[in-house]
């Protein structure tokens, strides 16, 4: 071609489709969403508040498929759609990229509702590998705008669930305002989490109305799920604090390896397992007996970012390190003996004296026997965001649970009070959020809180 | 087992050997590294300075490997070993830690050397997959700190690089002074980067004595790898800042796809790739003409931390993107036509009128027709540090670039000055390091310099 041949600047009008669907599955897909996004989506893909006069014409090509000629590597897909949400017993992703969001000042109750519709539609379709919307990354005019920011072109769908949920403050702002008249949807069980011993709490990574946690194989497809999301949000909700996960902590599937944290330690080896019905039921879903009928399949997440001071670490002896932990370095075995999964024996005694698991090791003080036979399903990711001015890296455990109560996690976490760990650790960012129920196409997560 | 058959705390004696060397090439390295860390490496591994009294006994165990039971899926490995470095032309990486470090007050010429040997031993064993030291994680007595963190234990080699590179400022401090007796072999092209237009740097994200890129297919391979260099270089020299990257934005290899940075266009497509042989000759690596014999086969690098204002760019007309970049977004072809490796035709006018490509596009003012001829091998990585108190992303692009003289960036970044691009991006920060050639078993990087 030579550039004369086209009469639309940048948009050379010899060449092949860019926007072919793919045999992604797109097809059903598109049957079985909703519609598409709403006016108030739209304008925030192009960076347009509410008052503006404009908008392009209704998308009209084909969605868009990042497909292009790369064959997926990392392909794995998990269905946004379902009872419940993904992002909680699928598989751990290797990579995490969590934001909360406060709704911004001048948002009705119909500009929530409309903005959880769209975030629903979106991430129907980033679940599978698409655009954020059908005109995609270079779909759409090029006197607008692109709907996608397109830093995903070509990746697969790498995994990606995209899980969303809503704060304390969604019922009740900090005057104490029903801003979007559902205080009286609120459980009983969503509350701030109290303080703790040891807390070092940085307001700028603290609380949110919403959050989202996107989970992926590859970092740039849960980045770009969060930034578009983002986008769309423009006008009507803001990123309060956002996280990189560089490395799953936790194992979520009894099929997954147990990866470690930055204390160099196995991590989450007794966490609860997918394949773990019965305890899915007792400890992580939310069930008909809640206060609130519309969390029934919901449950609840608590963030805690937690700073390691890993250059201390680092030089405690490998007996000391052992000894806070309660499992031995190399196969993560308790120490009261055996191999990683066996069963901690707290009656053990060490031939020293004194029992051979410590009475303020972590593993005792967090094990389920110690608190009421509660368990947590974490989910957690070691983070790193560069280094302080003493050559120390700012690193550690964004920590993740979810639980069908976050009063379990206080248990525990109260229960850790006398953990040797703290003196290696600070919280330093805290959130707690209910995690609604899973929906179905044509429906939203959240709906229930409006039905 | 009891606990009772042990009788070291937290070391059980009935376990099989944790330290069973694999058939990583272990034996075969053994015999041709270093003996091992000095007692500076070794002290510092501790955290215990260099005139504390003892030190445990010499490593007695078996080199440790990290491969435990797991099966190596990532398991990739680039010789450390050879006539240039790798982390150059090696295929590049998805990840990447990169750090600067600081020569503390006190080290001397002696301790600056025996650094660099302790950094070449262990990188020649981090990127076989192998602990930090023979001891390892768990190899050593449990009444010592652990030669290694742990947090890499498991993981496969994730075709790790590791780059070391020396600074302006080792030769020279900032008063002037010849700390290390090194000032005569330093390259008359080693110089601080000159300011550019549109600079805005943090003087907290700029310089450093010397540096470390780590790239792998894992970050928690490349972090761990930094982690524990800066635990050798305890007392000796400190990280001064550092920066993870999520996802490569060049190809070093045309058997790699292009990838795309966080404007959502792919980038690097017309990099110096590996196996242009004649142009890494001629453009990235130091020849004999070199005015320092020991630079014969090092490169320079160039980091520059460039903040992207992404949601403005975001909110830019496809058509003004485009034409920013000189490329289309779908599929990187140049504006003049053609597909993405195409040359662009500067020539090629418009069917509006003017140039098909813009004048003040950034293909154009990048373009080596436009810089005397000149390329550079690119290898930069998207990054992603939380997000600003306007809920907008702290994100863009971590540059690095390899030419075999920083005035060859130098020159391109000043003809960028009338580059549209720069209405969207912030350079926050900046550093140049003289990449010495590779060394062979026995050597240590760096080595030529003080010969």
């Amino acid at each position: 071609m030579t550039p004369s041949d086209s009469n639309i600047p940048g948009v050379p009008s010899d060449k092949p489709p860019r926007d072919t669907p793919t045999d992604s599955g797109e097809s059903s897909e598109a049957a079985s969403t909703p519609a598409g996004l709403s006016r108030r989506g739209l304008l925030g893909l192009l960076g347009i508040g509410a008052s503006a006069g404009f908008i392009g014409g209704a998308a009209t090509v084909a969605a868009v498929a990042r497909g292009e000629a790369v064959a997926p590597t990392n392909g794995d897909q998990f269905p946004f759609y379902g009872t419940t949400q993904a992002g909680v017993t699928t598989p751990a992703q290797d990579r995490l990229f969590f934001a909360t969001f406060d709704v911004t000042a001048s948002a009705t109750r119909d500009d929530l509702i409309e903005l959880l519709q769209d975030w629903s539609y979106a991430a129907s379709r980033l679940t599978q590998g698409l655009d954020v919307s059908e005109r995609g990354a270079v779909g759409g005019s090029p006197l607008l705008p692109p709907d996608d920011t397109g830093d995903a072109l070509g990746l697969p769908a790498s995994g990606l669930t995209i899980t969303f949920g809503v704060g304390p403050s969604l019922f009740q702002d900090a005057n104490g305002n029903d801003r979007f008249g559902i205080a009286d949807r609120k459980p009983a069980a969503l509350a701030d989490l109290p303080a703790f011993a040891f807390d070092l709490l940085s307001p700028s990574m603290t609380g949110g109305d919403l959050c989202i946690q996107a989970c992926a194989d590859d970092p740039q497809v849960a980045v770009h799920a969060v930034r578009n999301l983002s986008r769309i949000a423009f006008g009507r909700a803001q990123i309060r604090w956002s996280q990189l996960g560089f490395g799953r902590t936790s194992s979520t599937s009894s099929a997954q390896q147990t990866p470690r944290n930055l204390f160099g330690f196995k991590d989450g080896t007794a966490n609860v397992m997918s394949e773990e019905k019965d305890a899915l039921a007792k400890h992580i879903y939310v069930d008909s007996t809640s206060d609130q009928g519309w969390m029934n399949g919901g449950t609840y997440l608590v963030a805690r970012k937690i700073l390691m001071t890993i250059e201390s670490w680092d030089r405690a002896r490998l007996e000391e390190q052992e000894n806070i932990i309660g499992r031995d370095k190399g196969e993560g075995a308790p120490l009261s003996g055996g191999s990683e999964f066996t069963e901690p024996n707290f009656e053990a005694v060490h031939s020293a004296g004194g029992p051979a698991i410590p009475v303020d090791s972590h593993v005792r003080l967090a094990h389920p026997k110690l608190n009421d036979g509660i368990r947590l399903l974490r989910r957690g990711y070691n983070y790193v965001d560069g280094n302080n001015d003493l050559g120390q890296l700012n690193a550690g455990l964004f920590f993740i649970s979810f639980q069908n109560d976050p009063e379990h996690f206080v248990r525990i976490q109260k229960n850790l009070k006398m953990d040797t760990l703290n003196e290696y650790i600070r919280h330093v960012g805290s959130a707690v959020f209910a995690i609604p129920p899973g929906t179905s196409p044509g429906g939203y997560v959240g709906e229930g809180l409006f039905a």
